[in-house]
């Protein structure tokens, strides 16, 4: 199939917006709803540097997808739409985009947005995935709104993907759960309202907790202090003898990673039982500047490198 | 120089919208004019297929920004921003980023828009470059409106880009325009307004001129006819003794292709003056289906291939 046979076949049904035009059209043509921020965001995965290659097509395209979603959610963003930009070397025939299409199909319905258009070429190597989110927010929670007094919260588990990708290579025990964690992040999107509502300075934990921590210290001109003894681990995690340091600065979480006022403290339990979201208070924001880590009481050496040094 | 490091110093500097945060946080967040539609567009430049690499990162950097400003150009859209992901193998250095983030701050101040956000990412081989352009439109022209009766126009010249590639490869003699016509396109953006106010259909003419117009014809559900004679040439392109259709299925003119009413023509010449662009009536519209070609007042065959292939 050539390049137009494979977008009307395979990515066309993808355009549910009707100002997608069904990818017939060299671009959308959207009419947002007033009153809103158009949030954008963007992540490139390269085979090679962040997935191997030989994985089933349809999880490529949900953590392609997920990535930006969780940058979305981070911030407190409905999602709307994203362009994609496929380029595919030749041994990727019509069922892997078929495969990789029913994955984005899934996710799609799943977090509710529409593809809006993109891109599709070749390469004459590997296989580089590119996806722009859209999404909407009464209110787009920065990395720099973070008060001294402020409740540092994080969702979820921390350090599953750590993990999984150690079992990967075999360094410990295989274990679906840690597996599924790093193969495919779980973005928390039914918890945007919450953050938009609450959050005073948000991110999504990508890069390592430690190391994005420190950037919402840094933005914010502020001192954060965490506390490693209430680190939310897995019973997964919790099985393995393992220090935890290595779990904060280990990466690829995807979890969110917020700052709040005290008072909001309740309100946002109540929003995280509603969507079945496990929240933990994790820390404090304090007049200073940088990261505290603090375990037994004592504060501990931090490491020489916070978290994950992209390429 | 580290990812964050060559972010600051060489990219963090284009992100002149207030919304993109100097590329400090995960998201660029718009507040975007009320009553326009947002025109979201988006290219992929890949190394060993859309150029050959050992181009000047600057024209790299144009290249990639301008092919997708031509796409706003044509559906009517004013520039308003772009997110750019960047894929560099080890041999790009921060001096090819440096003068890559050079071209796009020319072409910035020169079309009149703002790095909003993106990814930059390491990559194995090739030269990935994604541009995803956001413009804004009273009303996007698409390629569906054109009706019988409607004239045919295009603006500039046809058919420089495929002579200047032929220069490169060394079949016809070398000459500077036609080189600098296919390294660099020429996007149109000062004539979007006119686009806007009096197209019925329009397009960038990217894949060749026939297989764009027949495009409009599928698209309007039109016949669309073509007038080989009326065709606009450059002095440069004129003094080759060729045969007239290979220019017309050649491509990357980035030249609008637009139907309009005839009772409009005499305000589009008085627009296209103004913007100091040539414009042609090469045609018109009638009912039926599909292109017919003329030539000296002869139905001319059509060529088995209208345009470019993609891949």
């Amino acid at each position: 199939m050539d390049e137009f046979a494979r977008i009307a076949r395979f990515l066309a049904p993808l355009a549910t917006e009707p100002g997608a035009y069904s990818l017939r059209d060299d671009v959308a043509s959207l009419s947002l709803p007033p009153g809103k921020q158009l949030v954008v965001t963007q992540d490139t995965l390269v085979e090679g540097i962040h997935f191997i290659g030989d994985e089933p097509p349809a999880l490529l395209a949900k953590k392609a997808l997920r990535v930006n979603l969780s940058d979305l959610a981070a911030k407190g963003a409905e999602p709307y739409g994203y362009l994609l930009s496929l380029s595919l070397p030749e041994r990727c025939g019509d069922d892997w985009v078929e495969a990789f299409a029913q994955g984005l199909a899934e996710d799609q319905k799943a977090y509710g947005l529409s593809l809006l258009g993109g891109d599709s070429t070749g390469s004459p190597a590997p296989i580089v995935l590119t996806v722009t989110a859209l999404g909407l927010a009464e209110r787009t929670v920065r990395r720099d709104g973070a008060k001294p007094g402020d409740g540092l919260f994080v969702t979820g588990t921390i350090g599953d993907a750590y993990l999984g990708l150690k079992a990967v290579k075999g360094d410990i025990e295989s274990h679906p759960f840690l597996l599924s964690r790093y193969h495919l992040p779980q973005p928390r999107n039914t918890f945007a309202h919450a953050i938009a509502r609450y959050a005073t300075a948000s991110l999504d934990v990508s890069d390592g907790l430690l190391q994005d921590a420190a950037h919402i210290a840094r933005e914010s001109d502020i001192r954060v202090i965490i506390e490693a003894d209430a680190m939310p681990l897995s019973d997964a995690a919790a099985a393995f003898p393992l220090e935890r340091l290595p779990l904060l600065s280990g990466g690829d979480d995807y979890e969110l990673l917020f700052t709040a006022p005290a008072v909001a403290e309740a309100d946002l339990r109540q929003a995280a039982a509603t969507a079945g979201i496990r929240l933990s208070r994790i820390g404090a924001c304090t007049k200073g500047q940088g990261l505290e880590l603090r375990q037994n009481g004592q504060v501990m050496p931090l490491p020489d490198q916070l978290g994950w040094k992209h390429s």
